[in-house]
């Protein structure tokens, strides 16, 4: 079969496509046939050399598959497999949780330890088969097609815990969202309209306004580096926005988020993009404030399963930039580097340049 | 009657002592006679100048009467007073609550805009009569002495709020405590015992470890400056303790906190005593361990009512360092002043020098 694999860390020029093994299936196996796959940053990450190890995580293998998104079809299953037959549409779970690592246990399966990462310590989905255990699959509803599963289920079910738990934000609620037009925040954005929640969107490009605006935006400003705090403030109520949410890492966005911040409100902390350098936070301000600050990391299996369910609804649309054939993989990542991006890379591992 | 005021700010010898007249009553208005009144940390900045003016509150006037705290006996009601008759034993609320500010609406009736604060913008506690809205008592339980409950009111209704509200702690959890010396640590210490929650008290001070002890500390860690997360750790679960409270302002005490935290655990920050410096936060630290850090400031009147409750159930035990006349005021302040105080130092302003 064909699929994407990496030997060791660099540039574009160590993703190799090529022939490989069918993988095996064991008791508990299910073989998916994959119809559609992402490409995400964490794919650069990995390929770079880039992703720190976490407690209680195993260090990364190689070689390795990368991807973290599949779907597909059921081709083959374990003898053990009660949940799935062959047929069944399914996406691949993004996170699995250890049900029985202490996280889980305390209610954090985003935050799993001992369970194996697909396109981190796991074979990923840039393949034409892949198998996994069952527990790492999910069926997907009849509305659902498999490539708005694979392109929704990493960024939607992480903007879904961030709006759903994280945030704490109710109905009409004001939220200041930074980081609009990357994949999370275009996620976030759909996620927040369905919620009534009002966003606040904040870019350093006027080109990207009607774009947000389009995405469900209530309001965006236009930064300019002089009174920002005012020109987000018009669009709050007195005291201040509800809510904020921060997908940069950059500590002026973060110095932003808390000087708009109304009393008793909340500040998301969802992205090291910046380097995981530090929040400019005081104790003041925690005082002034009574400021909710909480960092975001994943998704919950219930979060993934309220997106893929919101996508048999009909309800979200997760933008798909392009759809590229899976040997196309270089041109793939080049693309996703370059910044330009809007919406989901996937991957057809059975298309043909077009 | 016998008062303290001052009439401009600086040290104690701004702290006058003397006869003044009996403070008149409006139609909603309660007249208290004083049995015990506290001297707080808050008098002390107040005296020499210290306290910022937060946003949406008035500035503060001179001459004034010190004394956030004052329980006693009602000795007359204005006529349009319903809540109270003359005899009520009653404390006085040190954190009234405006109901029509829009924080209040939002449940945060703790950080209350356009309301005046006893001891800060109308007068305080120090004199043998205080009048104020009825708005501004609460009657007291048979159960609750007048001198526990002023001494009780401030410190441990702020702990409770941060217990209550602000830690979300659950039976059972490892809470760690910086700055359980002081009055909040210690009013901290004795809610926390009866939530069930399993206290590591740190302190700089050997001599400090028996009476942490003593007051409900699990666990007391003596801090060396080496190893000390590590000392923490062994008291804490496999992932770190679930939650820790700071009063210290320290950015190394508040360091201590995060690394020892466990992964979806959450950090209090209820002091500016450092001066309202920078938290030691990265973002990296906010995904890590998806950490809640909440800031906290004052209490609700559901505190308030509540640690009444309790006193009056003979639940918890302020700790009462001495009592002192009200002609002592000066003593009182210097003696405050010098960090040896542990428990609440009470004025009776009644009283001789025996």
């Amino acid at each position: 079969m064909k699929a994407v694999r990496i030997f060791d860390h660099g540039g574009v020029d160590k993703l190799v496509y090529g022939d490989f093994p069918m993988p095996e299936i064991g008791p508990r196996d299910v073989r998916v046939q994959v119809t559609a796959t992402g490409v995400s940053l964490w794919d650069i990450k990995y390929r770079r050399g880039e992703l720190p190890v976490l407690p209680g995580r195993p260090a990364f293998p190689m070689p390795m598959q990368l991807g973290r998104d599949a779907a597909g079809r059921v081709e083959a299953v374990g003898r053990d497999v009660t949940a799935f037959a062959v047929g069944d549409r399914v996406v691949g779970l993004v996170h699995p949780a250890n049900p029985a690592s202490a996280l889980t246990v305390r209610g954090f399966g985003n935050l799993s330890t001992e369970i194996e990462y697909p396109g981190h310590t796991l074979f990923g989905g840039n393949a034409q088969f892949v198998a996994r255990p069952e527990s790492y699959w999910m069926k997907l509803p009849s509305g659902a097609s498999e490539s708005a599963a694979a392109a929704a289920l990493w960024s939607y079910s992480t903007a879904h815990r961030i709006l759903a738990d994280r945030l704490g934000a109710h109905l009409g609620d004001s939220v200041l969202l930074i980081g609009a037009s990357g994949g999370m925040g275009s996620a976030t954005l759909d996620l927040a309209e369905l919620m009534g929640l009002r966003v606040i969107a904040v870019t350093r490009s006027a080109q990207k306004k009607a774009f947000l605006e389009a995405r469900g935006a209530a309001a965006v400003v236009v930064l300019s580096g002089k009174d920002d705090a005012a020109a987000v403030r018009a669009y709050a109520d007195q005291l201040g926005v509800d809510g904020a949410i921060d997908y940069s890492g950059d500590p002026t966005m973060l110095k932003l988020a808390i000087d708009v911040l109304r009393p008793g409100g909340t500040l998301v902390v969802a992205a090291v993009e910046g380097g995981g350098g530090p929040v400019p936070l005081t104790t003041r301000d925690c005082l002034r404030l009574e400021i909710n600050l909480r960092g975001a990391r994943a998704s919950t299996l219930n979060d993934q399963r309220c997106v893929i369910d919101l996508l048999g609804q009909g309800k979200i649309e997760p933008a798909i930039h392009t759809v590229l054939p899976l040997s196309a993989i270089g041109e793939a990542h080049t693309l996703l580097e370059s910044g330009t991006v809007s919406g989901r890379i996937l991957l057809d591992p059975w298309g043909e340049r077009s």
